[in-house]
């Protein structure tokens, strides 16, 4: 599972300082998380083949997490786009993109399928052949949610010198794959746990962006292997923060250790600070393995 | 009157090649001609002071010609705007962005006014008090104007030897300016030709894109300082320019010669060719003071 971060700055971008997007690349599959201004750019710009993208999850209609998706959509067709893609995001986004398209007489010569939420309580949105995904509802000005992306566990994996000891066949490989005992040619019966290895344990990513300070969003982030949170401010401003339903690091880290994460990364900064090292500073007092965001970064999740 | 490209490129942006977007500085006003996606990132790198900008004027409602509003009008509130923002496009561009706004719970501390056009005519759609501007009716496959701007005659110029040489009064100098005769302490009037010069010939600038070969258009263009015409195609693919209501190289160097225009400027390029020069080569069998546009760089207009 690897991450790559498209933006993390809050509200406008920058020169060299995207708003939010990311890249989770989760057992083969491409998927786009948040869609900021310029992220075709992004996408372009750190080499990858965005064509692959099949899923795009928007956490929420402010401009910063979307107004790149109508550009990105336009440009799939110009490109000669055939294989589906599909949406997920608040209430409100298809018709953002369809009155975008109905005006500009376009189209999509590829399906394009919207899946709109309004649960403000955690639910499956996709269950994948590859992966699952969850939405974990935030705390947030407009209608939020982050997302939650578990891998699926892979098959088990083949202990090859047990297999040649017990002269298994060939055609019974992927039985013992799925987990299945097997029947030698004798007729014994050799349990499967004997003959291959568990797989990788899957992993799991969660992004949560924007919120405010939400305690109780830790008991759905039990034990992810990686953790994205916002860290809007640091806590000279905690009462803008509240304001605008903001975190600051301090908060973000809580959360991470009340959820006993493995790896927290912060962004989503606001342009006020020059130097983001006091991010890192302020989320250790709660949270040790915590990571910056920045544009290009790439994060190997284990 | 100085005219900056911001982006040039057909169809959708690419690394180091934006869509199209324009800054014209007419008598000291800042005016932005359509606004491609991440237009307000070229304005930031190429250190434009964007906030003052009142008059946005979009041709057409392809995405590469306005993907890139919404983000702007956003950006002028979070950067604290007041001053009023006017924008000129086809009817349905207030229901984009007010629908945007709308679904973000988000709006604008400064007034926003939509001037919507659907004219198929030539008319004048504002009269400021330093230049006019006219709508362009354009041939493409939605409705679409190009724009002419031209300055209004600035004031009469002193003629400070003649002044001096007459005694007028320094209570005098702003009739002057205006064109008026003067009278003397001792009773004589003086001409005003006499004590003054002609101002600077008031300059005009034309954009016409997105655009089918329009003859008729050359009427409309008649002795324009420059004229920046879409050349979204070469000979080569005429069929293609044709059928997707683009023009040629010498589609465009062919207006310019019959509006005996004093410059012209190419623009909108396919990304379909990599070296640029065949442009040039094409049109100036038709019309030799051709230039093409590129990212960043700046027209002097006279």
């Amino acid at each position: 599972m690897k991450l790559t971060i498209l933006g993390c700055n809050a509200a406008t971008p920058r020169n060299n300082a995207q708003t939010t997007a990311q890249l989770l690349e989760i057992n083969g599959q491409l998927v786009l998380i948040d869609c900021g201004e310029g992220t075709q750019l992004q996408l372009r710009k750190f080499g990858i083949k965005f064509a692959r993208i099949q899923h795009i999850f928007i956490s929420h209609l402010h401009g910063d997490h979307f107004y790149g998706l109508i550009g990105l959509i336009s440009t799939f067709r110009l490109l000669g786009r055939t294989a589906d893609l599909h949406v997920y995001g608040p209430k409100g986004i298809k018709e953002i993109i369809t009155l975008q398209l109905k005006l500009a007489k376009s189209w999509t010569d590829y399906a394009l399928y919207f899946h709109e939420l309004d649960s403000d309580q955690s639910c499956l949105v996709l269950d994948h052949e590859k992966f699952t995904v969850e939405t974990l509802p935030l705390d947030h000005r407009v209608y939020t949610n982050g997302y939650l992306f578990c891998e699926k566990a892979g098959k088990r994996k083949i202990n090859t010198t047990a297999v040649a000891d017990y002269g298994v066949e060939v055609a019974d490989m992927e039985n013992l794959k799925q987990g299945k005992d097997i029947q030698l040619a004798h007729g014994d019966w050799v349990k499967n746990s004997v003959l291959t290895f568990d797989p990788e344990p899957p992993k799991s990513y969660a992004f949560c962006s924007d919120t405010a300070y939400k305690p109780d969003l830790a008991e759905l982030l039990k034990g992810v292997n990686c953790l994205y949170h916002e860290a809007t401010f640091l806590e000279i401003h905690q009462d803008l923060a509240v304001k605008t339903k903001h975190s600051t690091a301090s908060e973000a880290a809580q959360i991470a250790a009340n959820a006993e994460v493995k790896q927290l990364i912060l962004g989503h900064f606001s342009s006020r600070y020059p130097d983001r090292n006091e991010f890192l500073v302020q989320a250790k007092q709660y949270f040790q393995d915590v990571h910056l965001a920045e544009d290009g970064k790439g994060f190997q999740i284990s």
